[in-house]
């Protein structure tokens, strides 16, 4: 278990190292929000790169250190990118963020969603309800098939979603962070929970997404836990 | 008809409605605007989500409380959404914005905006030449198959495009809203003219967009023409 | 050879232009700035509009009096809809702008990058790694297929491609323009190397897309060297 003097230096090493090495971690995510999480990466210092195909997603996986995969917005490409990618993740041991946006929501997503569960994600991003939900859909404690994800707003408070990210963060053996009012980051072991955010988030659209970016430009350069607390506190 | 103090009693509620509901307006909208879309819509105090694919487009229109069609940057996949998601809406009796930017070029868009006089849309937006050329497309008093519009912006002033409006109104039964340097708004019985906008917003690209998916948000509370008041109201 | 008085003259009265006839541009372009092209367009008195099926940019390419490609954030549609703008535009003898973003990244985008050798753009404007390696692609002194592109970033300085701008723009007869800390503008005749711009410009994306769409819509009223200078000139 990590102290705090540990967190801290460890996370501010991670900030000094995607200052110097400017990790490249590829996206595939939703259209809404594309420029937001672009934006969001390079202003920490990462290197960003959007891509929808097939070929493209596989290209990234390989070139980057790192890569984000938000389901969010699907395309009938999705159906074969997003898997590529994940397989080529998984293969390359690549570290890599899933945002399970909008779970529940169509064949597709749900198709996709649980595909990841068979190369399984670095750290798992999203608010309470969809990891409650993405719990439920991989059949793990403390997930709910009913959870009510209302299109892509949570139902449910952050510490209603502790069990399955736990869950989640043990199954995956990587992290997992749940954004809300207050936000809970876990590895399974050990449960931070990050204030400082603003009920004006909540109002714009891209604040989860363009976390999730950026904790896929840390996880290129340190571990999961740490990765999501930096982005965390970087971005609330 | 209505007296201004009615239509500002109206109008006080149904924004009073969206704060305390929080209704789920989905959309179905271009890549340019799209995030100006969802943070206005959040920005009210509605709810967002956008989507692409058939399945995702009627599930969305059976889980929102209306919905936001806007048939720009066309894609393959729109000659099947763009359809089940205003069938389902007929189906529901929900109300939904249709936005007919760029009438007339492509052939996709034609067929989507013809479809669209088979499940008519509760609010039509779009600037004087775009609602011409719709009315002229649906073969309705006022319109012109002829007017120019020329790309996405409008080449007619909004007056011109009175007899065009109230036709359109009165064949969906609903509203709608010309916008440009004055903004018409009528229900094909009233017509109210709303001033307070800026020659800038012709400058800012998704000001209309935003428009639309702001009265969608309305729409769900509220009727016709006093969502696009609301929203007009709002935006300019 | 223009002298310096010359540039400054027609510069000024290229921008004189632009505000007295509002050239429509259209665009093929990425998902990631598309909102900042379209709005940067709009800012220097442009008219734009985006498009993505095969028979709009077809009507787009004959309908607007210049264009802008760019090819990011490829989708299976780019395969028909870019060739088919592409030839459109040499057809009608239109000036275009070609920003081959990530050139090397996946099997489409060299396919279309090639076919955009037997139908020059007016423009092309890029980043040093992409001039250098467009300029391999397509055979051409300066050029070499190494030129590392990194994602969407480059790895080389923008005095290193000179020799490729210089193929280039004489190959096409039109004009490139290289962006980075200092940009270089070359109709293969005389080179201008244009200081102004911030380092914060790498930060941030769409930059360079913005650049190309103000690029193309002056395109529209002066010759390829003013249009890239006047872009260059507005935008850093």
């Amino acid at each position: 278990m990590l102290t705090e003097k540990e967190l801290r230096t460890q996370a501010a090493a991670a900030v000094t190292a995607v200052h110097e090495t400017t990790p490249l971690a590829g996206s595939i995510t939703n259209f809404v929000t594309i420029d937001f999480v672009a934006n969001a990466q390079l202003a920490v210092g990462g290197s960003a790169a959007m891509v929808y195909l097939p070929d493209e997603g596989t290209a990234l996986a390989i070139a980057g250190q790192s890569m984000y995969i938000n389901v969010g917005t699907l395309l009938p490409v999705h159906e074969r990118t997003v898997p590529a990618a994940m397989v080529q993740l998984h293969r390359s041991a690549k570290p890599w963020v899933l945002d399970p946006v909008a779970v529940g929501l169509g064949e597709l997503r749900t198709k996709l969603l649980s595909t990841a569960r068979n190369c399984p994600p670095a750290i798992i991003r999203g608010n309470a309800s969809e990891i409650i939900a993405l719990a439920g859909l991989w059949g793990l404690n403390g997930g709910s098939a009913m959870s009510q994800v209302r299109g892509v707003d949570s139902t449910d408070t952050v510490r209603t979603a502790l069990d399955a990210a736990v869950s989640l963060a043990r199954f995956t053996g990587g992290a997992v962070a749940v954004s809300g009012a207050e936000d809970l980051i876990t590895d399974g072991t050990c449960a931070l929970y990050c204030n400082g955010g603003s009920p004006m988030m909540e109002r714009i659209t891209g604040c989860g997404c363009s976390l999730g970016g950026v904790i896929a430009v840390y996880a290129a350069v340190v571990s999961p836990l740490i990765a999501a607390f930096c982005g965390t506190q970087l971005i609330i």
